[in-house]
């Protein structure tokens, strides 16, 4: 639980005490999660033999829980899949929704492993006031979203809770037998639930927690899933004799999803089952700045993926919280602050271009770069992002999504 | 909550507050349910148009919650279904289980409605230390004890939880839909929760509550359900025009399950949904004598379905509670006390001869009838419903388990 003066930081909630934002380094200790150290950033690039993604490298994805054990399984040759997720809450996603995904996408390249994305239209439907019907489209439509982000359609399952929940006996099971080894004053600690939330609420932490165990989900990776695979693959036989009880589990998420994992870790062992490992990423800010995280129920906060140029164009322009000067002279006599200028900090997530960027913050700092200009720079990269996005999302049709979203072997 | 003095009755325990057994119009009272009174037995009776059961007729089943409402349905040519089920506790039933679904066959026969048995299996593991695929197989062994109670089987589902919440999406959005809608005070004060109960139990109520609802399953009631029904029986066409939300539902069971569905009862308009109705028993008591019910887990205090004839004798003769006199001398000067004999109680269970139960409770009465000579008669009563179902349920295969646990369309 925080205390008075700690930012909040829940599954539902995030807010800064300080206008400076999120203190990061509070929250790792807060969490009890670690720093990724520079020694394991290079075991990281050893490992996968080529340069780290730009989102690691900058410090995005800036702690982990586990993250070494995952590596050592890599280059002991044992079998690991990824999990990430989404709440289903709005029609269209904003760029910041994109980050956990583009980083997942570059894992499952990287290591060619299986990835499970869960879509918690139960959690929205619990927290939100949205028809159950409308909440299930949605998650359907934000699901063709994640999919434009280019996921391997052998290798990605996507599934909505309030469906797959009822296709799969062993997810049921195993959401009870998580559900067993919580106390209600466990979860009220871990979540700040109240005698006032409802039993949905209380009860969802276990969902959200069992893809980590879902290596013993038959229909995606039990033994006769893999034995089906390998009869199609025949270099592939000795993968049959793995237990699913030794496959990791690496889900990249931001931070605030960390409690209901933490609540994971706690349950793992006593279901013989390995704890899940994470890779926790900052928040991705709001156009007014970093006290809050870019919200899409705020339309004013946020870029969509459905903006057009013009729309990206203005928002940028009218909004991005700027680091500059209030005058341009003097801009040019003290310089820009890049720590807190939005369209800078947006440049470092989504401009891979290290050189590039380290010139902008140079001359930002410096006050040779106007704010008009860095914001045209944002510009173009944000509006090639969401058109391209926007290309890629129009070919994700019904038959598309219906593929990634039917239970089926995944390869591990 | 119950008061001090009160007995004590929830679905976890039961266990009257005086030797004379629990006070069934206090807790009509506390409960808020209603007695079943002579006129709503005579309309039962009209509506049917032949005797009642005696399970119905001597009061076993003796409170009840909108009745009738079932009734006038039931006049009006509208359709409802049954629901009941059980907690798979032990492998073997004992011959208080049977008593609930001994009036459900009844019931189903008279009506000729479709029925839904929920085995909640998923409870068991919550409040039991048993490991899941063993509770799961009990589930199955005492699925084939109800079908050996003579249940249709094209009228009759019977579901395990942990396996058909994970076949049946509209089960899981159900749960969660109830689950919204009721808060851990509201649950607390219904079941008498804790804060130190593991949040599956606080989350179960809304299982056993879903299936209350399950006209809007179109795996078993959905619309295309009743139409493929329809093309094969040309005269019910007009039935596919029946709105789900009117079909109501009405559920025979033991009182203590009434919290349950008092709390559905609760949701039920809130969802669109019809209340549903409840036929309430009172408890089977054990051997000992009715302050607690006949309870699996003592061996001593039951007679199971699986007991030979010669262990039905001893159990009977050894342990069932007399209301007979010291000595013979002491029984034929003062006579018996039907009202705490227990193997009169069990006759009034098992007897369907109404003349010679009231000739053995005189000649009991009086002092005629011995103790001993009263015990012979439970004997053989029991001995032949027990040797009779054992033969039943040798019959009942995996084939037919499969076909009674198969969702399917029912018959509304």
């Amino acid at each position: 639980m925080p205390s008075e003066g700690d930012d909040i930081v829940t599954p539902w909630d995030v807010k800064a005490a300080s206008d400076s934002g999120v203190d990061y380094a509070k929250l790792i200790e807060r969490f009890g999660c670690s720093k990724i150290e520079l020694t394991l950033l290079e075991r990281f690039e050893k490992a996968i033999g080529k340069p780290l993604h730009h989102l690691i490298r900058r410090g995005v994805f800036f702690a982990h829980r586990d993250l070494e054990q995952i590596l050592a399984m890599y280059e002991r040759g044992e079998p690991f899949y990824l999990y990430t997720g989404r709440g289903p809450s709005s029609s269209s996603l904003h760029v910041g929704h994109l980050i956990p995904f583009i980083l997942t996408k570059w894992i499952q390249d990287v290591f060619n492993v299986p990835l499970v994305i869960q879509l918690t239209d139960d959690e929205k439907f619990l927290w939100k006031n949205i028809p159950m019907n409308e909440i299930i489209k949605l998650a359907r439509e934000n699901a063709k979203d994640i999919i434009a982000v280019g996921f391997d359609p052998k290798k990605t399952f996507i599934f909505n809770n309030l469906t797959y929940v009822g296709q799969c006996p062993e997810f049921y099971r195993t959401i009870v037998s998580i559900q067993r080894m919580v106390t209600f004053n466990q979860a009220r600690g871990i979540f700040g639930f109240t005698d006032n939330d409802c039993i949905g609420k209380i009860a969802f932490p276990a969902v959200q927690a069992a893809p980590c165990f879902s290596s013993s989900f038959p229909q995606i990776f039990g033994r006769d899933s893999v034995g089906e695979i390998n009869s199609c693959e025949g270099d592939r036989t000795e993968k049959t004799t793995v237990a699913q009880t030794s496959v990791g589990c690496l889900i990249p998420c931001a931070i605030d999803q960390d409690p209901y994992f933490r609540m994971t870790r706690d349950v793992a062992p006593r279901l013989g089952m390995p704890k899940p490992a994470l890779l926790l990423s900052t928040f991705f800010p709001a156009l007014q700045g970093s006290v809050t995280k870019m919200s899409a129920s705020d339309p004013n906060s946020a870029i969509f993926l459905t903006d057009t140029p013009k729309q990206i164009r203005a928002k940028i322009n009218k909004y991005a919280f700027s680091g500059g000067g209030a005058t341009i002279e003097e801009h040019r006599a003290k310089g820009g602050n890049c720590d807190v200028d939005v369209s800078f900090q947006y440049l470092r997530f989504f401009l891979d271009d290290d050189e590039k960027l380290e010139r902008i913050r140079k001359d930002y700092t410096s006050g040779e770069l106007l704010t008009g200009n860095l914001k045209k720079e944002l510009i173009a990269i944000l509006t090639d992002l969401v058109t391209q996005h926007q290309r890629r999302r129009a070919q994700v049709t019904e038959a598309v999504l219906d593929e990634f979203m039917t239970p089926r072997p995944l390869y591990l």
